[in-house]
């Protein structure tokens, strides 16, 4: 008899640690998955896109559904909730009685948006969007055509929905508590975002704290309430953000850090616990720029760390060495809205000052192309790096069309560890219908060694 | 009375240099430049969308003209060429017989296109490609209205050229010698540029040999001439590549490297000439991968010599120590042919066996944004790794839109010196209008790693 490995969630980690470790043991070793809900291996960040009416069905979100899965050897199991874990015992408790025993466990039960604890909150009409489920309940609700829909909060999450609601049609209020949306980028930055949903037809109550819901006699929601105010909505779409799912973790005693993330080891193994594993968005990971341990809940980091717990998991079935780690994360994120391109890596003014850096922000205008080529476009970019190391920290684009993804330069000069002066060194490519002579990212270095000074010869 | 520092050349490079020396230099020293030509300070990089007529005028490609640079206290004199130079007496002899003393010399005379020697070669109705003033005369000779146009060669300015031919209507015909057209990139590769090629209406010659050009009694061109057969043509473009304009430097005694190219060192000083700098499409610089010396004329390494040139010049001049370098070129380049966009980075596997590295290289196909988005576009991505040290030793990409400026991740990853497992580790932008789940280069890399295998635990 073989060992088994059970796998608490099956989305895009879970499903990338089962499927890797099926591919990898002996045919007598099982691997089962325990998924609570109705879909496999799905991506949530599509779930605006459906709502948008741009993505068709919630199954071209499916990136392999439950009988390719099966089809390939994993037990997975639907609609089964785990409710306990027993790390003594090694035993997982279901929600229908029945219990689960395990050599090896991982945990992949994912985020759940964050609920405030505010007057009315359970009504019926408010929304969380995480789960393809979620993403379906919406619709419905959508379905019943809504006069007015507000949407709390601004993250990204939150515009989008935001996008996808104008798109079809509804009066749409965003409620966002800062000074601007989209906090993950500077104000200034934040006020353009401001200006392209107000164009965009979207009412922004920024600075305006939502204190509850008002609901109906059949208890479902007829307004948002909030300091100044009374919204009336038939719907409601929370964005405030996740928190990790980790409720069966806290309550087996596995260590927690921010927004209640699993911490784990670079092999996503949960520190302590030699028999479980954590990945996706229930744990926290290293930030690579601070050190520190923070929560970034992202389908990227999921299936990367899905395979590094699956190639740990391998190694210590088969009495290996782990030939992978997890290096952490420099806090990517990209986005739209409508036409607007927004995106960041790494550390934010802020951020880097909170992380004991004495960071110098730079803001530059460029173009998407060379300036002389028909329809070039303005983009700005903001770039945050340490006056004593001169490495650059951060850096965040807003702008028109070839914009954002320019960020990807950055990413990849954080995460190595780049100077500004090195960026500035960069060969990156330049033709004008692509760039200017400088690239986007390089201006914006040239703005920061100007604002540090070059380092002496 | 101070020095004089004299530039012979007022594109890129040169007004580069002279810009930032006039700006740091104390007022009673002079700055001089030396351009044999009409202009200043232009996009050569822009000539094929300025005959495309995407750009309207010349004026558009000048970044700053000549009034400019002299309210700037620059000393610019237009239409003088030098003829020679003695480093021993610090002179430079013009054509008109003058001759210019200086303190500190920058050459700065750019390339040239390549013009083999065959039958024919000088006849009237053959161009190159590399001044403005080249590109007036182009123009000049397309407003002719040639019937048949040949472009000899399929690098990117062949390619942006016959681009900018059939947009104008003309009969259009590339010849190129070796099997598929743009060899900087793997053949494979190059085959999806000839079908859009084809596609487009251009009728590509491939693997054949020019043998020469038939002139008409006016002396003016009829044909051109292969092994195999003979092309009618009223007008003929050289896209064969340039080589360096380094004859002055040649005749007084510099040292040269590939295609003529003067040798530096990392502060664009020349080798042996403790006077004299050079920079731009005139020099050769150190690939970064293999540290030879090699040619890569290029507007945006042009404009970072001149800068690095200008600091080691001023701090020469002040008797300070310079604070930049010139790192080399990892050799990227972008192009695009009507919507199919190229680029790459680093080595081709050829170059890179030629390197002695022990190259793997993989090919895979990936989207340019979710898979399940509308109007999901394919593109294909390579990359070259070095199977002992694990490290990227270059990419390329072809596909449809949003694809080629991914390139500038592996340009960084190769500049940082990144392995494929690094870089499939990286925080890069992910979000369904922009990317997959994995990012293109990092699809790549993970081929990469799957065809090395990973490395021991």
């Amino acid at each position: 008899m073989g060992s088994r490995v059970v796998v608490i969630g099956g989305d895009a980690a879970g499903m990338t640690v089962a499927s890797a470790v099926r591919r990898a043991l002996p045919e007598d070793d099982e691997v089962v998955v325990l998924e609570r809900g109705s879909w496999t291996s799905y991506s949530a960040c599509g779930i605006p896109y459906w709502i948008s009416g741009e993505v068709g069905a919630p199954e071209e979100l499916v990136a392999r559904g439950v009988e390719q899965h099966r089809a390939n050897g994993i037990d997975v199991r639907m609609g089964v909730e785990a409710i306990a874990l027993d790390p003594e015992a090694r035993t997982v408790s279901l929600r229908d009685g029945d219990e689960v025993s395990y050599d090896r466990l991982v945990l992949a039960t994912g985020a759940e948006p964050v609920r405030p604890d505010l007057p009315g909150i359970d009504g019926t009409g408010i929304y969380g969007v995480q789960t393809l489920d979620d993403g379906q309940a919406l619709i419905d609700g959508l379905a019943e055509q809504p006069r007015r829909v507000v949407v709390v909060g601004s993250g990204y999450v939150g515009l989008e929905i935001a996008e996808a609601c104008i798109a079809r049609g509804f009066d749409t209020t965003v409620i966002e508590r800062s000074a601007t949306p989209l906090s993950i980028i500077e104000p200034a930055l934040g006020e353009q975002v401001a200006a392209a949903m107000r164009q965009h037809g979207i009412r922004l109550l920024a600075g305006a704290t939502v204190t509850g819901f008002t609901l109906d006699d059949a208890g479902r929601v007829s307004a948002v309430t909030t300091e100044d105010e009374s919204i009336a909505a038939e719907l409601v779409v929370l964005g405030l953000g996740v928190t990790a799912r980790s409720g069966l973790a806290a309550e087996a005693g596995l260590p927690l850090g921010a927004k209640g993330g699993i911490v784990v080891d670079e092999h996503q193994r949960v520190v302590g616990f030699d028999d479980i594993w954590a990945a996706g968005d229930c744990v926290v990971t290293k930030d690579r720029v601070t050190g520190d341990l923070v929560h970034v809940p992202l389908g990227t980091h999921a299936n990367k760390q899905g395979m590094v717990a699956a190639d740990s998991i391998i190694a210590d079935l088969s009495g290996g060495t782990p030939r992978i780690s997890f290096p952490g994360v420099v806090g990517t994120a990209i986005t739209k809205f409508c036409a607007l391109e927004v995106s960041r890596t790494g550390l934010g003014l802020e951020q880097a000052r909170e992380a004991g850096f004495d960071p110098v922000a730079v803001s530059i205008e460029t173009t998407n192309v060379a300036g002389y080529m028909p329809d070039a476009k303005t983009m700005t970019v903001v770039m945050i790096a340490d006056r004593s190391t001169r490495r650059v920290l951060g850096a965040q684009i807003v702008g028109a069309e070839d914009a954002a993804l320019r960020i990807d330069v950055a990413a990849t000069a954080v995460a190595a560890g780049l100077t500004v002066d090195d960026v500035v060194m960069l060969d990156l490519a330049y033709a004008p219908p692509f760039s200017s002579v400088w690239s986007p990212v390089q201006v914006a270095a040239r703005a920061a060694v100007k604002a540090i000074g070059r380092a002496p010869g």
